[in-house]
């Protein structure tokens, strides 16, 4: 699918998307309620299956291409010393994952997840964004549509996640743009700073959207001026995966806010998402709520890399495996109550 | 490992129980402690590595041969109309397990663990525990022996489900004589009955206490006179992982009280086991928070078979992936803030 030209014509895109399929929701509907165990004993996982039915326009499906995107970037912010760790890390990190060394390299492998990493432009980071806008049009398109075109069409599933020094600042600022309240509502520990730190972040952000007043008006305005261009890439994975009617799980707080900015961009533009987990980075769980999504995990993870959401792939896997495998009570010959 | 002769024989092993390996859990607790992330990110997932490891004695363990036991027995209170089932349905539901027409069919190929059922006299159901004890002594050791000699000493993860139409009620009796209350505490809708099916759970568990005594002074008399076969098994394959130092994931309400009467007989008896999820099944919490111990997952489950505990072996081959299959800092050339 050919990438969007402008912000405007993604606002147009995510306007104009197609609904899930209403004929394959009922049909998965039919099929759970006839499945050999007592009505609604799966939980959760009968929901996820109608739901994942319904985005795929198939109802007895599977989860047998899942993709994890990595998407890394380098924040000019950082320079003010909003991370526990130095902006060098990220560019180590990105090597990392390309040796197979992290956390989500693991996870990926384990969930039989296709992962890949992309790095944008490390040299370059991202303008402070105390100071003005983080990147300019060019920069923002050509960063959201390296999320775009990162996703595989033929996948059924996609994660995305980030490594960028400096973003979980980033990410505060977007959702105090996008929802509002005090700057210190968004800001946490991140990497692991102290309370200094945390001060240090709130008082960023603040100054962040005090330079772009336009981020309060626009989402699409507040990932580029806040954003960096990791974060504007998961949104323009995110953005694809909708348009091409891929189910995503959203991981932590970075991936949420890149998330949320498509839910604040136009009705519906995010409901072929479900949250991974809850990540202990206190903001991630205001901003799940604002979007009405409530967490598969609550494992306390606070890593980033798309982590949290490659581990909840195994939880659509088994409520797919369950909806799409399991014996009828007549198939199985067996009284239904 | 021979199976025990009497109760008495199976309180001995289980207080003369091995610790887990301290060398290994220093060792995987440094290991954990260099892995390329932030310290504690992982959450969870740390803590799970490192006690895994430790019952392992293997700082750097994968988890590759998980077990699935599935346990059927068939209660005489079920003639008392506590489930939302006919009592035919245990036998139905063992031939579904048997075809791999069943959730647990489907969450234990996903999980890789071998599966196997075992269907203990259903022919034969336990006596109505009203009446007296639900088992005599002999009757008892063959059902705690039957789940102690089904476990594969190979095994490096167990998980016990069961299916026994009537079965809530005995989880609940059996709660009830171990950590006092009310009957009503420990009763709750089970497979689906209604406000009067629950208050009649309750009527029956009282009715239960009332007829044995004894249940409220030995953990094991608990067992014997309010349990259901398939109950009695998966408390002694629990056992016998205890003394080969085999992790066990509880599953559901049902699973939890077999593994609370270990619990009650012997300090650290169940110190090998976590809590896989949290049921729907309200005194399924109470149960853990007795036992201190906090569930992994919380997706509505109140199916039983082992099925949330099998999905739950994804979070700890998750957790294993990630501790033994990441790079240290050192190897990735990645500063460690």
């Amino acid at each position: 699918m050919n990438a969007p030209q402008s912000p405007s014509d993604i606002r147009t895109r995510l306007q104009g998307a197609a609904s899930p399929d209403s004929a394959a929701r009922d049909a998965a509907e039919a099929r759970n309620s006839v499945l050999t165990k007592p009505p609604g004993a799966l939980g959760r996982l009968e929901e996820i299956a109608i739901w994942y039915a319904a985005w795929r326009g198939d109802a007895r499906p599977r989860i047998e291409s899942p993709q994890v995107l990595v998407f890394a970037g380098n924040h000019g912010v950082a320079a003010r010393g909003v991370s526990a760790f130095p902006p060098e890390v990220t560019v180590q990190m990105v090597a990392n994952f390309e040796a197979g060394g992290a956390a989500i390299n693991q996870l990926s492998d384990l969930a039989g997840a296709k992962m890949s990493v992309h790095a944008i432009d490390l040299d370059t980071p991202t303008a402070d964004f105390t100071q003005g806008p983080a990147m300019d049009e060019a920069a923002f398109m050509a960063a959201f549509n390296t999320g775009w075109d990162a996703v595989d069409a033929n996948a059924d599933l996609l994660v995305v996640g980030e490594m960028g020094i400096g973003n979980t600042t980033s990410a505060a600022a977007i959702s105090h743009a996008l929802y509002g309240g005090e700057a210190a509502d968004w800001t946490g520990r991140g990497t692991g700073v102290d309370e200094a730190g945390v001060a240090l972040k709130a008082q960023v952000v603040a100054e962040g959207l005090a330079a772009n007043p336009q981020a309060a008006e626009d989402p699409l305005e507040a990932l580029r001026c806040l954003g960096g261009r990791e974060v504007a890439a998961m949104a323009g994975a995110m953005a694809r995966a909708r348009m091409d009617g891929i189910p995503v799980i959203l991981d932590g707080f970075i991936c949420t806010a890149a998330a949320a900015v498509l839910a604040r961009t136009a009705e519906g533009a995010l409901d072929h998402a479900i949250a991974g987990h809850a990540s202990e980075e206190q903001a991630h769980v205001r901003l799940l709520e604002e979007l009405g999504k409530a967490p598969l995990l609550s494992l306390a993870l606070r890593l980033g890399e798309g982590s949290g959401a490659a581990l909840a792939i195994q939880i659509l896997k088994g409520a797919l495996a369950c909806h799409s495998g399991m014996a009828s009570f007549a198939e199985a010959g067996v009284s239904d109550g």
